[in-house]
């Protein structure tokens, strides 16, 4: 259970994000944490993209999404992020909520991985980026 | 664990989904479950879109995937679909195995809820229409 | 020719929204597009969801975009929205600009036309809006 | 005015790519002529991706798209291509027809321009391989 986060980021849900349902379809909400993570890692001075073309390769190992309550046309809401370190893993605690009551509506753990030259591996650079927040 | 699956739906990686790594994007997966979800319920002769025009709403209430290995550009793969009802759940196991080597990609657990009028609710249509798989 | 802007509102690419060639995918452009519209016309009152629940549905009749100059991962740009009313047709005159340095992208023409009650008819509500601005 | 097509596809909608209107987004549009294309390409021989990490990169410079029909979920329809070269320019005209009543959905016309090394050129590999089309 995050204590408390490391990073915020606000949003306003866009009408193509709705599905047939009227609501954020349950994949955009993998799309709004993940630019949420790069613009964390950004802040950091750690840039995805960059690094991927550095060969460190920054992958999804699991999501484990937990849907509250759902986003609809026009929402503003805020994801919250906070990394922790498990040996090879980077595991982001996110969670979204609705604006401006602050109603939760997901709670996310998106646990990372890095690949360098294709093999799991530590990278120096975003470890010491991240222990900067830890 | 899934014993045996009741669906299985073939699909083809399409360039647009996949993102700057030349890998299926994370949350694309989400996108070939749903759909590999709604024409399981088709063949039992359930539609996603009149259910929801009748006022029964299927939600995804928890999404827990595990990425094994990426799809890239021009893949063939089967999303693999097993479903359970426990209580007012139905869950579904979804595992997704890249082609023709049947290499496991991802394994999904899609856990639904119904709601009826806007109340978490069993619909006897859907229970009936699965009751004949289990 | 659009000779003034209506309405501008500002992005910045996300990454998901960049497709293997590291640029923002053709697509994507039009749902920043139709965000854009969406937004110019609620600053003007009228809320495209609200509306077609009520049974006034805008529907896009043709889109005919210019790319210019590609989007990549972190770019920030601002769509630029003119609108002029022909006859039971809104046209939209959207351009995008990269920033800060307001370098086309991309030159956008999006015909858009409304259904009430399935038949092509005039808004009063959209038009008084529209007129406002014109 | 395409006297006849040089390659068919057929797809079916798929829910998620329907927005609150309960119809295809028209973003999503650009999506299958794009599949189409890489399709019709890879059955001349031409691999878009490999094309790309070659050096060789193909970008849409217009779009445009005349919405006939809309599509809905479940809807079966055929992307239809014809190509023609006009100095440095491949221009794709694609129809798509819904199914099995053939009704026109929508007609586009995609012009694509091939950068070599960032600069516009003309591919020798990709004439050759359409012009055994022409």
């Amino acid at each position: 259970m995050p204590a408390k986060y490391h990073n915020e980021l606000e949003y306003k849900v866009r009408d193509y994000e709705c599905d047939l349902q009227g609501v954020v379809n349950n994949s955009i909400y993998l799309n709004y944490l993940e630019h949420a993570r790069h613009e964390f890692l950004l802040s950091l001075g750690l840039d995805f993209t960059e690094l991927f073309y550095k060969g460190v390769v920054a992958v999804v190992a699991r999501a484990d999404l937990s849907y509250k309550h759902p986003l609809k046309s026009k929402d503003r809401f805020v994801v919250k992020t906070r990394v922790e370190q498990k040996g090879f893993k980077y595991i982001f605690y996110q969670d979204i909520y609705k604006l401006p009551d602050n109603k939760l509506s997901l709670k996310g753990v998106i646990t990372t991985a890095t690949l360098i030259n294709g093999k799991l591996a530590i990278s120096d650079e975003i470890t010491e980026a991240i222990q900067t927040k830890l």
